[in-house]
């Protein structure tokens, strides 16, 4: 399969890269490094970028922002970031790229832990991820020749606890590698409309 | 009590308003009726809101609108108008609001059966009600001063089967009076953070 990697040079994007380099064509997208470069905040850098890439058979995205902050100092432009970003620049890249995906071809996003599980400062993550979640539910339901959804929601990352371990006290990390899993699972299992929860 | 209930001339305002009217003062508020007027897609009409009711104990809101609409033919525009009104114009509510909200008040928004349950057509509305459940969720965490917040889910109203039945075949409505029991749990009870589901 060609696979496009969004957020390829991020933690979890260089574990799903290395789960699945070995059976695939992986097509390495970032930010400002890899092959090819997007903006998902932006919908005219997403059209640009599949322009570039041409047809695939999965898209596997690995990256998005929300704002992190306490509620009391939060108001609508906070919320705003990654109702932007990690929400909208995630669904954009399946609203457009469908036009540019193979009969089959499956979507993977990410959303994360903090969607059934929150923590002091994440409510505009447990926001963002739940929505992705409730979105590819009903999304799966209409998609046309085949194409597939789904979203990989995992806790926090053994090789995050460095900078996350205050905010994430109790929860048991898994490392990138099993969080990479799911992703597989997702790209190259059948199901659609799924959530995967790691662990 | 004194409860701002927002979207009172609706059915499921109205019903709200019949249960809990007998044991508290109810301020009845809608878009164009009602005893206050207010426009929750606009963060500007919701401040010029507060400063007109003054201090309350409990908010109700059983209002938002979204985009009902073929997969295939959505792009973010159609998703841009549930975010900025039934997600924001509620989440607005408690982030403007707790400046007007006495100790302990609190607040209690809709969202709807189409989170977990989905159906065609739906895609926006289990992307809302996804991301109200998971904010809810998480800013209950945070709250000061004993302000809660909760949400009601309710399935398709009876009432409302005369529009929806072709897009709910299947799903076993309740009355909009059996739903209105929800806020009353929400509003006279002590749990936050909750969703809960009718039925």
């Amino acid at each position: 399969m060609k696979i496009l990697l969004i957020g390829a040079s991020g933690t979890l994007g260089q574990a799903v890269d290395r789960e699945l380099a070995p059976r695939h064509e992986i097509v390495r997208i970032g930010h400002s490094s890899g092959e090819f470069q997007v903006d998902i905040g932006d919908s005219a850098s997403i059209r640009a970028l599949f322009e570039r890439t041409g047809r695939f058979d999965a898209l596997v995205s690995a990256t998005g922002s929300v704002h992190f902050g306490a509620l009391a100092e939060m108001n609508e432009e906070h919320y705003a970031i990654g109702l932007n970003n990690k929400l909208m620049g995630q669904v954009n890249l399946l609203l457009i790229g469908r036009e540019y995906a193979n009969d089959g071809a499956s979507f993977t996003l990410t959303s994360g832990v903090l969607s059934h599980d929150p923590i002091r400062f994440g409510s505009s993550a447990s926001m963002v991820n739940a929505a992705l979640e409730g979105f590819a539910r009903s999304a799966a339901l209409e998609l046309p020749r085949g194409l597939r959804i789904n979203v990989v929601s995992p806790t926090v990352l053994q090789e995050s606890m460095g900078t996350y371990a205050p905010y994430f006290r109790g929860f048991k990390p898994v490392s990138a590698a099993e969080a990479a899993l799911a992703y597989a699972r997702s790209v190259e299992g059948a199901q659609t409309g799924q959530t995967y929860q790691v662990p």
